[in-house]
């Protein structure tokens, strides 16, 4: 029997929260890993487990030790180089490390070969799902990954699922009325344009690519260098974060008329509307967009609710890209993507 | 930079071939994997990187050792205990050692567990796709796996996608020259009737049901133990095994009308044929069975070619299940699963 994983969990959020209980209720976790220390943003404890200070210590020295950041914040994130430099390992759900600029990214990736500590952020994008554990598996493997295409954002998935839906029974709804029952079912951030901006997919995609040997450099400002449409209306840009989640929608129904005209374009044609996030490898091109697809599409057929998909296409794969699909948000399978990795360590 | 892993493979034919051509042109592959014997059935050689007999000994003595065995061979899987308490890891696309008898699988763990060596048999299910890998990620972070219906033999994917598609244009197929059709294009085994059988899906099963706790002891002689609808009519079962494929198929004709018939009555209905293979936790049922699925079902919709589909229905991911899809067979793809896990050891 291994000596159990030492973890030290920052951040006590959603996700925190539900990581901390899944350990909890794992009927061998107490061989497998020990909490030693809990942070939130304001205060930090040792683990109820009340290890002693002085074999804490021993232990901290000792055995391996991973960080679990369940924050989303930047300054957490630009520590993870100091960190891994210390050989301790980083498990993560916290995008910014991996979607900022590539300076952080190439220090990361310096701090852990240089110590060996692991770095693992499966849940950085679709939660749960197993697509960057694909994608590297894809990569190592000497697959040549030429095309990534997928809806990657569970808010934008259910948007658009129910504003551009395949095949309706029900009359057309208006855009901003989609926004206000999506933020009343707890589906978007607590200001929609969070979500609607496009940069929680451009980070994903940016994550993403920096996996792909071919596009390692293709980001050097991370998210902010992919090319993205933005939902909100021009418009509404410089005001937008002036204004409150509910304002803002309010606001928006004055732009139904734009987002209808695109639907109805759409569907003469067959076709509905998704926000999808595209990575083509030959032609270099990273874009988070809202883009027609045939309704017999996968992407039109296949989604419901907040569901994420991802297709894969490389050369051993030939013409049918393997597909991964199911919740790709949610604090449970989440915190499940977190554990998973922390397995892996 | 940790030492090299090395590797004896067993098995030379096509999967076997592909893995090597795989390992050698991995970029790095020099570093990290050494080759130091490779078997065929009738012959054994060193590999050509020529390492000399007493270095190769040391070596052995020294760093961890892999067997990959690329047979379907019941004798060379009957060994991996074997292998497994001399510390020797197995890595594997032959399904035979996990879906025989619970008595061998059960000395496999065990042999394991021992010494510390590692199996990893990812491509038995689903070639390169991350079906067992997803299924032990969500076993081992505590969910609860409720249910697992998939399409997993390519052959009878493409054989269903082709005789009862969800929407077709040109006139309907009978069932014997579907068969013929995909033997000629190479989808099905020398002799069809080893698709046509079940006994593959079953295996598969099996191997899968192991890996689900409530279900470890559920199948006591592996594959004889599911529940399995085979597609070879009653009246050809005593002799089809002494008589060539094509006899196989041509006697098959007789028997046309009683495919129809099901087609048919599915089709009445709005729904199309899919073999499939289920394995319901809850109810503890597992079986491989042809079944009708609603036209508008992903099983129906999604699925081409000889695509494999799996859906995992778990209490975290509720309503609607956690979906990998893509080619599930394939000698490249298969090669890609069984290097995939050797980068995991």
């Amino acid at each position: 029997m291994p000596s159990p994983l030492t973890l030290a969990i920052i951040g006590t959020g959603l996700v925190g929260s539900k990581l901390i209980s899944q350990i909890a209720s794992l009927s061998s976790w107490n061989s497998k890993f020990k909490v030693v220390y809990i942070a939130s943003s304001s205060r930090s404890i040792f683990a109820p487990q009340g290890i002693d200070l002085s074999s804490w210590k021993e232990r901290l020295l000792a055995g391996p030790v991973v960080v679990v950041d369940n924050t989303s914040s930047d300054d957490v994130a630009s520590l993870y180089p100091h960190f891994l430099s210390r050989n301790f390992s980083v498990v993560t759900p916290n995008k910014k490390a991996y979607s900022s600029s590539l300076e952080l990214y190439n220090q990361i990736l310096a701090a852990s070969a240089k110590t060996g500590a692991k770095i693992f952020n499966e849940s950085t994008v679709g939660a749960g799902l197993p697509i960057i554990s694909t994608l590297k598996d894809l990569v190592q493997t000497g697959d040549k990954v030429t095309k990534i295409e997928g809806v990657l954002s569970g808010t934008l998935s259910y948007l658009f699922n129910e504003y551009s839906p395949a095949t309706s029974l029900s009359p057309p709804k208006s855009f901003s009325s989609v926004v206000r029952i999506a933020k009343e079912q707890g589906y978007t951030e607590p200001h929609p344009a969070d979500d609607l901006s496009g940069f929680d997919v451009a980070r994903k995609l940016t994550i993403l690519s920096r996996l792909i040997p071919e596009l390692t450099n293709a980001l050097p400002k991370g998210y902010e260098s992919v090319s993205i449409t933005s939902l909100i209306p021009d418009a509404l840009k410089s005001t937008v974060w002036s204004i409150s989640g509910d304002e803002f929608i309010k606001k928006l129904r004055d732009f139904d008329g734009e987002f209808e005209e695109l639907r109805t374009k759409a569907a003469e044609k067959g076709e509905v509307l998704r926000y999808v996030g595209v990575i083509d490898v030959r032609e270099k091109t990273i874009k988070a967009a809202l883009e027609p697809y045939p309704a017999t599409h996968p992407f039109a057929t296949s989604l419901s609710g907040s569901d994420n998909i991802i297709a894969f296409h490389t050369e051993r794969y030939g013409p049918r890209p393997l597909i991964v699909q199911g919740a790709g948000a949610g604090a449970d399978v989440t915190a499940m993507g977190v554990l998973a990795d922390l397995f892996k360590i």
